[in-house]
């Protein structure tokens, strides 16, 4: 059995035997920048973790696992300028180091390029696959122009929020692991077992990643929190927050939030004192902990020794204990 | 037999009841907008067609064409954002009626979409149609980057130029024709007869385009004559004077191009005078009719009677009898 880490390299190696040499140049040297400047590659090393439970080979897979790291890094490139960024990954991002109009190119190139390295597979794997990959695609974009939605109105549900992140980040993850499984020969219904799997920690990740900035371990990675906050993000704790508040403590917050001549720690400590009196933080657990559950329920349908899922489940509890 | 006509009326149609009344409205109210503004419907009519050709029932390919014409759509939407158009067929373009963010994001969709329309034929149909489809828009990618390398590159060879426009153009038209055929169950030598004929039939129309916009017929349509020589766009009558022009000629060629004081009206009746002088109106033409020889020659290798590709040659001298 193959652990993350192995599959990480594997995924590297193999990434870096393509070949981005190629003309016009002005395409391609971005699209090698951005697959370079490195990244966690889990969707790919999930990929690769799927497949091998019901696979002792996994090489028929990599093609699969490049096309998933491609396409995630397509969107980032396309997400960064949407949200104007200026770095990733500590570096410049494609729009800042060349110009729009290449990062829109090389992105659209990339989206395409990744449907290219899945027609790599065998046709009766890729028969299966490709629906998974196409049906993720659409919910990636859907989730994100949800989430680009949600900036700019006043109310947002937790059944929407939920809905949005499933979309734009639950939904690769879990394909990742399907088109894995698939890869590696599963059965339809042991696939989507593994997809309902990845979809829920997927969820609890997000979740996790929304309660880091507010109440993680500074010292860890000295990476200051309550970024969301200053930034009026609409997290899962605000959104909670702004459900349960009631009279002077809900008008305090929406001051807050409207109020522009804060300073920013002034703010973090403001909302965060808030958080603690509507207890954000442990529901926000209670929440992460159902989605993990749920999860878990979901693998343990999968007809298969418990050794075969022993990687998988490794690096997830990895994921989930991170502290910031 | 469909005419053209006919095939662009079913493309309609199906287009038509696509459902796009999805959710986010701000992802897909823009696709249908686009797709809505018309045009000539000429790939996905041109795949319908092709099918003809091997096959009585062209039902089978409909969800072939619309992702075609999705796709060439898609392409539009982010060419315009790159070009900085602001009108599409007599309508504001995506960018400038939402915003560039949407712009992006619903092009990303189109182009994921057109994949989940080609997943709609049978296994076997798509298990050919794909690395066609997958290569050709690889090829619009490549295409449209060498285009906008040249707007800022001095010099460019006419073979440059002409692969250029294969990239960017002919391959989109050659791989609608090639899709049309196999999915009208065409074996391999006769899809691929039909796709170069796609091909040159596709360069001979991008020539013929530069072609007309210089010496075209002006009261036909009441646009004016010119356009791209006003915009020193690098069309092949530009670099084939470039190549022919010695001495004085080049001297007076070269200075008008970088020249910033003249009018357009002066500007044109200058550049037509030196292209007369180098009889660049017959060189264009002869390429055009050279092209147009090599297309007949690939369709002619195809083991058919003459009865069934005559809809589609019908429609391509239309096509080159065009006149502005």
């Amino acid at each position: 059995m193959y652990t993350f880490e192995e599959c990480q390299d594997i995924v590297n190696k193999a990434l870096n035997n393509i070949n981005l040499k190629q003309e016009p140049a002005n395409l391609y040297t971005p699209i090698e920048y951005i697959l370079s400047i490195g990244g966690k590659r889990i969707r790919p090393a999930l990929v690769l973790m799927a497949c091998n439970i019901f696979s002792d080979t996994i090489e028929d897979s990599i093609n699969a696992a490049i096309a998933l790291e491609i396409f995630h890094n397509f969107t980032l490139l396309h997400d960064d300028i949407m949200d104007n960024a200026k770095m990733r990954r500590g570096r410049q991002t494609v729009h800042e180091k060349w110009d729009l109009n290449t990062a829109i190119l090389s992105g659209d190139a990339m989206c395409v390029m990744a449907f290219d390295f899945i027609l790599k597979l065998k046709n009766e794997i890729n028969n299966k696959i490709l629906p998974v990959f196409t049906q993720a695609s659409i919910d990636v974009c859907r989730g994100q122009q949800m989430d680009m939605d949600f900036e700019i109105r006043n109310k947002v549900s937790v059944a929407e929020y939920i809905e949005m992140i499933t979309l734009k980040t639950s939904s690769l993850l879990a394909a990742s692991m399907k088109i894995g499984a698939l890869s590696g020969k599963a059965n339809e219904t042991d696939a989507q077992c593994i997809y309902e799997f990845g979809k829920n920690v997927g969820i609890s990740f997000q979740l996790q990643d929304d309660l880091l900035d507010a109440f993680g371990d500074e010292n860890k990675f000295g990476k200051k929190n309550g970024g969301d906050i200053v930034a009026n993000k609409k997290t899962y704790l605000l959104i909670k927050a702004l459900e349960l508040a009631q009279g002077e403590d809900y008008k305090i917050l929406t001051n807050i939030l409207s109020s522009r001549g804060l300073e920013p720690e002034e703010k973090i400590g403001l909302v965060i004192e808030i958080y603690r009196k509507l207890n954000i933080e442990q529901i926000t657990s209670e929440q992460i902990n159902s989605y993990f559950i749920e999860a878990m329920k979901c693998i343990n349908k999968i007809n298969i020794n418990v050794d075969k899922i022993e990687p998988l489940l490794t690096f997830t509890n990895q994921l989930m204990e991170r502290k910031s």
